[in-house]
């Protein structure tokens, strides 16, 4: 047999929930809820939590109590509360909210960003410039999210070359860590290595995550690849959080529960306590009257009732 | 970054649906549904079909009408068609249906044995000898399956030195081939490896199989992990057969389709077509009246009626 490769000693989880879950979320959840969502995962060992998104509210309802949530949370030292911020505008508005980090965000394929925000991956980032520098210079860090890092919805298959576009110009304008999302979730091992090498050509292994939806049931296959490329940093949704585990097609981040379980299993350590992590999980998705769609949850929670 | 390891060209997929997966459906499946399953199985690609066991119906009803579909099956030459046979009374039945290859199964957790067949590990395999040397004289081949071979229900862990001592003692009585099965679904990647390794210490590569249940979402992870020591025969269920996808701490196989997609993904190649595979989970999924719990399948299935 092949010797097993060295994996990461430990793993920084980036829970996206409550801002990148929720925002998917067909049906309001109330502010109050968000805010005990936040305490619950801090309280379970998450250091990094994303909370909310600085959006239009005419395009993003749900993330319309934004500033309420930032101002709800009680703050843990040591841990990291970041926000989306789409524009300039949205960094305005972000920074009432003292969020230590702030999300700017690009997509690897041209189409998506004509289609979406009707410029051109270069404009598109450098319309970012003036945010991250303002950030900086207060002190705030700033992430970028490169989203359809293997697929898009019209372009189809994303070649890496164009993740290594957007992670170089990400660094050009001073963005300190890039997370390589396939946001569509049809990425496997191979080609999700692939966009990290890509990604990890601008950026050094500490400062690339890997972001996975579970659209086809590759998601922790591809954690698992990415961790054999050194990666050790993952954004995952509490719960699976953004995609109804019952739906066709659903579309939802990886769940938290299933990552964490997993790189513990492989020796890693995440400071996280699973039991926790569950018990968080399961108070959102009551308050959404959703069944969880974590697998880990669902087996780990059969097991307790047994 | 590390290398990617090299994997194998080419895997062959043991579809194990028709009696796995149907054997842990609660509800009753007609005959006729039964043998249309095991022809669309075949007119996707699949060439070692599971189809059948021969137990006694006071135990297993599921599995009653094994004559009946053994008789019903429209044979195509290169299609390897296997039954489990727990016991000299059932191999007596299950020559007469004319399998090219048996089943003969031994737990590698010395609780499990105890408790379901009363006796030890080392007498559970002692007892399938003559059944095993009677298929061989008549050319019929003899797979093992080693189950447990990662947890189990009363003693938790299983050490892979259990793993080695099922596979030897299955390698004493001439058992040609060892699948090792993680039938709880508890198996994490180097779990998993580790379990594998200690089969392949008795069998070569290409005589070892890995067989997981998709209870903790783990099932894929484990594939991947087990391609990467040079596995290259996994047992799947299409569909998920065997496990509700919407109950909780479901514990059915991994889904052939899912397995198909990863593996494709990585260039391996099947012989199996992708859409018809998926047509033949439908066939039976319809005749159950449950949902697909393949997430390739409704995935594709929800891209097909977009």
């Amino acid at each position: 047999m092949n010797k097993p490769m060295n994996l990461p000693a430990h793993v920084s989880i980036v829970e996206v929930g409550p801002r990148d879950g929720l925002q998917n979320e067909k049906q309001a959840v109330a502010a109050a809820d968000k805010i005990a969502l936040v305490h619950a995962l801090q309280d379970a060992g998450l250091r990094e939590i994303e909370v909310t998104s600085y959006v239009s509210p005419k395009w993003v309802p749900q993330m319309a109590d934004n500033a309420e949530v930032m101002a709800g949370i009680t703050r843990q030292p040591g841990v990291r509360y970041s926000v989306l911020t789409p524009n300039q505008k949205g960094w305005e508005a972000a920074r009432l909210g003292q969020p230590d980090e702030i999300v700017v965000f690009g997509a690897a394929s041209e189409a998506f960003s004509q289609r979406n925000i009707n410029c051109s991956i270069a404009e598109s980032i450098e319309r970012f410039a003036p945010v991250v520098e303002s950030a900086l210079a207060e002190g705030v860090r700033v992430r970028g999210a490169i989203s359809c890092a293997v697929g898009c919805p019209y372009e189809g298959e994303i070649a890496p070359e164009r993740v290594e576009l957007v992670a170089r110009l990400m660094r050009q304008i001073g963005v300190q860590h890039v997370g390589v999302a396939d946001t569509i979730g049809v990425g496997t091992p191979r080609r999700v290595q692939a966009a990290l090498d890509a990604a990890l050509k601008h950026y050094p292994i500490d400062a690339v995550s890997g972001h996975f939806h579970d659209t086809y049931g590759m998601a922790l296959a591809n954690v698992y690849a990415s961790l054999e490329v050194g990666i050790a940093t993952f954004d995952t949704s509490v719960s699976g959080l953004g995609g109804c585990p019952y739906a066709k097609g659903a579309t939802g981040n990886v769940a938290t529960e299933d990552v964490v379980y997993l790189l513990h299993s492989l020796g890693i350590t995440t400071g996280i306590d699973l039991d926790r992590l569950i018990d968080a999980g399961q108070g959102i998705r009551a308050a959404l009257g959703q069944a969880n769609g974590s697998r880990v949850a669902r087996a780990m929670l059969a097991k307790r009732a047994a």
